[in-house]
């Protein structure tokens, strides 16, 4: 786009200040404080105290769920659910379209990550392929639910029933979402949860492994606090994995509001579709029949030849305005140079999940979000089209 | 002892609240919320926020130290300190009489521990012994400062030194102590500092590297990040070692208090030492000339046919109390299942810690507790000495 065509956007629609993607969602400061003076009274700060407990209980309620275990967060979450699976060596197939940690954990944990290729559609690893990956050395699926969106459950489960491979989920970004009338930390051996400061429900930092069996459940929680099961008795090698009271009381505060949470980010959502919806070249996640979405992030796919702009011309020119727009998931786990070289990073491997992570950008989405700033981002989104359609 | 004489000392002596033995010092609860404002109007919950700036640089200034990454706990300090040495395999050499988090990090990190012998007197590492354990597989010193003691650095670095090996310092119990006229945290090629809910000075949960050169610093700063070192770049497999912005919040307003912390503690360790010094088979740690010491844990020894009383015993007797007394470290590392295997962990291998470990009972100590209950917990002893001796 020509120079003097951004800076007429610019002067037009740039926001008087700066936009993030996502924003916590803070209690009230009264509220808080008044769980701060139970804290100062007991003086118990930590190591499975009276908030933690309670916050467990609590979502173990609303995720309907047996056993969860509070983590200090959810990268730690994976790397317990690996070792309370005894799975540290060998190769686990996952999505290169994450976060670093799901394909980190895997580093760490002396296993070998194998990149599978994703779903157009749900941008999530495509379940039909995976079965393609599985060696004599592999040891689990490591799936990832996308901004939310649920994998393919039921073709992975049948997949690993069939070669005996574990599931693992992160969905760090799926609190609260259900699918099929379940919980999705439901489906799988296990399910990790991240509460962030930017996800949909937050303890500041914090995270949760959901589980099966009390087996596994008395093993996380050995793993989370250096293997001790008594004042006396160390049981195996664990580390400190903690969530403390401060976070739990925080976390407390703000489930009893998740639901009025997702209800806005709904909202928002609906706004950005209606928007954006007439503009060829944009997509956006799909509208699943059986998902009750939680709306945690508002990914859009640009198609260069059809918007006329490519994502990172669209990136660059919401920056400009002021909206800290953010090309989620790129670069491709596949293309970090510690994974690179790995024969399943090839993207002739990954052809969909290349063209996905050039093309995604998520918009501003949270819950306090103001509809007039959606409206103001979707104005600049359709500025930087009309531009270019108009040469 | 006599079940009568007990429940006599029981009759006269029980604590009418127990008495752990140690308790946080809490700031004030209203300067805490001050710092709560000021992080609900930023909205920034973490991610190395402007609370975590201003503690980093409070911290390197107080310690006297150039490079000091904060960290969301100790353990994970120690995991990350192998990783930026580069340390995932091999052996390193190390004490077995400490808490398990100093040997379970080796196990997680694929590191085989060696454990050697104690000093009887400082209870650290016998320097003089590490050289015997040296073979081709040897890649570091972990070493323990315990109860705060410092080990003997001049010895183990001149060993390091001779074969090559890193020296990493596990300083959790040893914050703001001084030795030879430095800093602890100076010695080593990395000091770990623990900021526990129990320690000397505490962030609720968190910790501490400090490390020697600017390109290490670097590393430990992606490693505890992701990886991530700018918005599309991800340099290599890191996790997330996060410290709040609350938790930084209780550090800045605990870092102010520390000297009286520990003169408050000073003077409980005296009061200690004064009452219980004429009692022939107890020991203490000793008070060494070229140390300022923290006084951050009161362990003694109890010598049974001097004291005339067991360790556990006394421990037994002073729990009938309401005191609860620790047995840090008991067991031992060498004796804890997942080790016990070890050609090292024999305790041939180890005479003195298996005494040590048998003997030794921490006392309550910590900046709030009132001098008459330390008075209370050293006429318990009296009272058990005095039984065994006048039967």
């Amino acid at each position: 786009m020509e120079q003097s065509k951004i800076a007429e956007i610019v002067r037009n629609y740039r926001l008087t200040e700066g936009e993030y993607v996502m924003r916590p969602t803070m209690p009230a400061l009264e509220d808080y404080t008044s769980y701060l003076r139970g804290i100062w009274d007991r003086r118990m700060l930590t190591n499975d105290a009276v908030l933690h407990q309670e916050l467990e209980l609590r979502l173990r309620e609303y995720l309907g769920t047996e056993y969860l275990a509070l983590l200090s967060n959810g990268t730690l979450a994976l790397m317990i659910a690996l070792r309370a699976l005894n799975i540290d060596a060998g190769e686990v197939i996952t999505t290169p379209f994450t976060f670093p940690a799901t394909t980190h954990v895997l580093s760490w944990s002396g296993v070998t990550p194998v990149f599978c290729d994703v779903d157009p559609i749900t941008f999530n690893i495509d379940a039909t392929q995976i079965a393609g990956h599985i060696s004599s050395r592999t040891k689990a699926i490591l799936a990832v639910h996308v901004f939310g969106t649920p994998c393919d459950t039921a073709v992975i489960q049948a997949v690993a029933d069939r070669y005996g491979l574990y599931v693992i989920y992160d969905a760090a970004h799926a609190f609260g979402v259900k699918y099929r009338g379940r919980s999705i930390v439901e489906y799988g051996d296990m399910a990790m949860l991240s509460f962030h400061a930017t996800k949909v429900f937050s303890t500041i930092e914090g995270g949760a492994l959901v589980c099966r069996t009390p087996a596994q459940n008395r093993r996380i929680k050995l793993l989370k606090d250096f293997g001790i099961s008594a004042e006396s008795e160390v049981i195996e090698p664990g580390i400190n994995a903690k969530l403390d009271e401060f976070r739990a009381a925080f976390g407390l505060l703000n489930l009893p509001r998740i639901e009025s949470e997702i209800a806005s980010r709904k909202r928002i959502s609906l706004i950005y579709r209606e928007r954006l919806m007439g503009m060829p070249g944009l997509r956006f996640l799909p509208v699943l029949d059986e998902v009750e979405a939680n709306f945690c992030y508002f990914p859009i796919l640009v198609n260069n030849s059809e918007f006329g702009m490519t994502r990172d011309e669209l990136n660059d020119l919401l920056r400009e305005c002021n909206v800290m727009s953010r090309k989620y998931f790129c670069p491709l786990m596949s293309r970090v140079a510690c994974y690179v070289a790995l024969p399943s990073a090839s993207p002739a491997n990954l052809p969909r999940a290349e063209i996905l992570s050039n093309q995604v950008l998520c918009l501003p989405i949270y819950g306090t979000l103001q509809v007039s700033t959606v409206h103001q981002v979707c104005d600049i989104i359709e500025a930087g089209y009309l531009c270019q359609r108009c040469r």
